[in-house]
């Protein structure tokens, strides 16, 4: 069952080098955790042996530094939190919508964003539609209702997915962000709401995750549009 | 500070009798927790000695029945669990909105709405507008923008209660129901979706309580009108 | 925004008939939390009115009762607690995967796969496939690969999840059950252990949420094969 | 529904610059969980577009310097971590009473009595009030019953709520804080304890949500004054 | 360290007979989880070895029935879920006053009294006295503060706690009732709220738990009256 | 890496026959979550494919008796809620203690001695011996320091756990158990304070988890026995 | 009922001159949620007005700097985070004992010892006495029986509380702490563990509030011993 | 029953120096939550007195410094924060192996392979064999089955544990670790998920207790292994 795919042992990390081959995503690595040099080393190897686009996630300003100075080419965005090498991006098909209730759910946007960029899906982007005035939802609506998948980032009570649930025919995948202060802060708030929508065709994914997002985004994307 | 007002005793009850002169409120009496005849001797004592509106609430059917048998003149709500003794209700002033997100939360609703009329409000009723289907909410909308106060009452992830609060300009009071299964049973990721509203005016009350959320209502639906 | 979507108003509800039209899901009805009598009135004005599928889910003994005796022609599976009207369904077109962990998941697998069917999408089940016997997965494995979305129910630590999340290219829907005894009791551990699946390519809806899980699936799958 | 309303958009935000003709209240940015150099941007484009009070809150000493820098003629307030611009304040109408339960509640208090202001109220402020010394209440108790509406700002167990909610006929508007340790830490407990208040007329807002209490109570006792 | 104090060892249970010697407490059964063959073998044989009362506790009625059919010569209270054999109870000394908030708390208020009157101590009890209406507490205070320990018994937001803590001089020990509905069912918020007291010389009880706050205000009263 | 062990396919469940021989454990059904014909089932082709001990746990009556129905030669106990074919049992090698913190929590008790047996290990059993009457330890405690393993089970505060945990040297296996009321009540707090423990040497299964503290205690005591 | 009790009014604070007439506890003030200078002038017109002992509690290093600026003749104690005013202390009458888990609890060790001996009772202490080793806690038993109180202050599972409450026959004080990590970092374990207790006489205080087990413990060892 | 163990009594510490005999466990001091001017003193008097192993965990770099400082001849490792000074370790018997689902628990990885060395037992390591990749626990499989006792780390949703659980038959002990983010931040949902394993022959010790976990490791190897 578990094949014969190659493992590079680096002893603190087995590398799965293969993943993309196997799975159809880059290697992605999760810089919280773990020390800046084991990241740099990580991607470092990654980068030797293999031949796919490699992503650094929820990498703080010393990881992002430490694979920098190990690795060259590299592109990078602050506020995603995100280094990449860019090798191999197949030619986008499809296209995910993202949509966020405010600005604050900005750094998950982007994330979401880059990732499905670098997944080859096209991405189109409506930030700070919060239902509390629904005409700035209305505006985006074109571009959710043309999407092969569309992806809502909100925190405090999250309603915007059930909104977008309901006037929608894609996917709705629905990431929890941890913006919000009082009951709302850290997300679960925004979590349990979106588990709850009553509009049909709502998935979720862990608060904040906005690769894992991505990643299902532009998996179902790609699939519709081949 | 406590002045001097009246009380009853019975032991198992101190009974307030003259709360509707101090607080504009007749006496109310929750059924839960007490027994039929305990509920009883209380309803009968306060109907013999005062001369205002007696409610009970969250009654079932036994509590009900026991009401029914000591005391004559009742009218009753077997969907709201309530029986009430009508007496002295003020002149309607001012008017209560009630919005509901779903059919299942007919129950709240009625408690809502039956309180707000014994108090001396005027209702309009607006059910099963559920954000999934906002041309749903497009109907009821007037109804909502001419009223002194809107009561929303919602469960799961309670979205009604922004998108409403972001359409009206009356104070919004928010009744989080039970209903819902999952993460949502019971009701608490309701109450804090709408504790999280991102819509200004919203303010919240206990779950089902849509008791406390009508005594809010029309006190500021009859200030409003008065 | 909202459109000229027509609605049919019940008093206790707003039938929003044409949602078949507008997202390309059937009618639902959601039995739980609603009086029999007002379960059937709903199905029998939407049968009445309209020409597409009507589902009834979460209904127990009592209001699938009341639903046969209003409307004829119906469909039940009792274990899936479901009663439907088939009226226009869809050729099937792709095919979605369910997976389960064990026996006693089986109530959720058969909401998954009878909606999947109702919806227009082929299904293949796989069931008590747990972690804690990888051999009973291997067997497994050649039908998940060949779907184009997979849906994993599991409850108590719902690890299937994060391993066939490690195995499959296609979307994985994972739903969490409520199966399971001490912590697990409730499906919360399940819940939470699913969003924290360390496999890409993971969402999650509701505990016990099969229908959800199933419309989008379908949609993912529909989408893929066309 | 949703009208046509101008929106204003700056990409990371879309601003919605005619709330007030719309709902009665300034144009307010929650600072939290924006940059600094986002919320001076918003906040100059508002004022540039607009005619309106601006009114930032949560917002820390880095995101009011860059406020202040970026648009003149602002009052600030540094314990309520508020800065705006006040523009157009009605004429005062309707009185709001403040009342604390401690010293560590005044950054609330402040919140609330300066919203309020704004949004053309009158504000009388009664602070430390705690039920554990009932005759300090006492003596705040004239200008509770005064008012048009009351606010209670509490942490611990907020009792105080209660105790006015006995006391008063104008609806109360909870507020409850995160003062506190152990236990009461984060204010979950007087949350809680305020949503379960057997008083009559008590509605409740987020932990720490001043600026929401003060909208929903400002609406209240404007009304009640015209 | 552990004496040599007498075991009666049933194999399901291991009797501790001296308890009464040693710590000044009757011999107490907890019904709850256990059979009632089981409760009934052990007062059978605890009476028949000892001199000292025999209390159980949280007995339901097949509890009660079976320690009768056992045992003669006991006292029972329904309300309370007691039964119990008064042997050698000592001279009353010192006073316990019991207050309450509301009549639902009525079954532990009973247990707090029997069982501090079979330890030897006075009781007063004063029900009903919610903090809604401060002039129902003005009536208790005299028996109150005559007291030498003061137990509150209150659900919902145990308010009481706190206001009886800052009117008397007295240790409060105050027991959380599962009373209530929404967020206090259950009696953790009543729980957490007294625990967050801001009055000075309050401790809690588990909830419900009125022999746990009888066992220590009977010693605090008797010591005190010594 | 899964070899090539059998499947007995049931469609509702996959048998995984040969685990006795891969893991030296019996084939267990848990029957909680299970319909009784579906037990029945799987315990008779167990039976019929195999040659090892088939238990059957969180068993109620009704599972019970379908059981019964379906297969002869079978063991039984309420309290425990088990039933089982004994074959092949090994030799007892190794000797578990179990001790228990009160009465109530016999049920588990019960299980963990039943699965321990059919193990093959050594059982000896201590109830009753909570630490409030520490005099009732130092009978049990020769057992106790005598086994290859210790099994605690207590409910409420589960203080047992530690205080074994500081008198023994071998491993100590702790379940919590779901005795007790208030916050006690449903096991966590007793979960939660195990895990807690100051201790060294104790580790923790799932709330009345008997049968999985056998499981691990067995395999303990077995291999420090041979 | 209320009384004419005397108010100091700060504004930000009003201070109950008289709080030792009325219930026997000096002045205390908890510095955590205020500002230095609020803390400083609170006790500065305290010692101004009144002749009592007066406490500052929770004080971190910058508001003892405060106070110590602002009062002369102050005493301090850093570890328990307090600093008072010693006048007018009674003659100590009782005793009370104060027993720890471990090291780590011996900030509310000082905070019940210093806080003990200002309001007029005897102290013992006994640190580090955990139940890993019991034979630590039979060194100090004879202390904890002689007392007329016992404060027991213990962090993780708390499993101390039980069986000290098992071996004394004085009412026992429990104090949680927030010592430990994973399950039990905050105290919350050892609260639920406490409250939980199998044994008698055991009642409980918030986390870490060492102050308020010192004045229930005082109260009732004064008591005793008068 | 306590037998007569000799005490050091430090005033803030009581040290039991012959733990080891009684337990065959060496002292170990948790330094968090102490200063580190106690724990050096602890470590210095346990050195002075004893003949045994000296552990000192959970030591951030002041307190290692601090015990330097103190005592000569110590070995450190400032991943698993710990300090020691090795005496008398026994001749290695048994073999526990450790094996971790990611990179980030590699702290906890280090701190059961020394603890387990220091105890007397042969140790291997296995990182990084996540489930979403799971030929690379295929790789680690003969070490997994070789050894007498296996530890798993694991973080997020902890399926490692499970799926581990399947494949061997020598007792598990799964140490949650507190790696994550979103609801998986903290450890608690790894935590609830190893309890809820469905493979047999799962015991759990608290969040990031490397050290917990090697003590019942240890033990139970060296038991298998004699």
């Amino acid at each position: 069952m578990s094949g014969d795919w190659p493992i590079l042992d680096l002893g603190f990390a087995r590398l799965d080098t293969r993943r993309g081959l196997r799975q159809g995503v880059p290697e992605a690595v999760l810089a919280e955790g773990k020390r800046p040099d084991q990241i740099a080393e990580i991607v470092a190897r990654l980068v030797e042996d293999g031949s796919e686009t490699v992503i650094v996630t929820r990498a703080d300003e010393a990881a992002r530094a430490a694979v920098r100075a190990a690795v060259g080419g590299l592109e990078e965005d602050a506020e995603a939190r995100m280094v990449w090498l860019r090798r191999g991006v197949p030619e986008p098909a499809g296209t995910v919508a993202v949509v966020s209730a405010g600005t604050s759910d900005g750094a998950v946007v982007r994330e979401v964003a880059i990732t499905c960029e670098l997944l080859g899906t096209n991405v189109t982007i409506q930030q700070d539609v919060g239902v509390a005035g629904l005409h700035r939802l209305a505006v985006a609506l074109p571009d959710l209702r043309a999407a092969d998948c569309v992806v809502v980032a909100a925190g405090q009570d999250a309603a915007l997915a059930s909104v977008v649930g309901g006037l929608v025919a894609a996917p709705v995948i629905a990431v929890p962000t941890s913006v919000g202060y009082g009951v709302a802060a850290g997300g679960q708030v925004a979590l349990m709401s979106m588990l709850s929508s009553c509009a049909p065709g709502v998935a979720v994914v862990n608060i904040d995750d906005g690769f894992g997002a991505a990643t299902v985004a532009s998996r179902i994307a790609r699939a519709a549009a081949s």
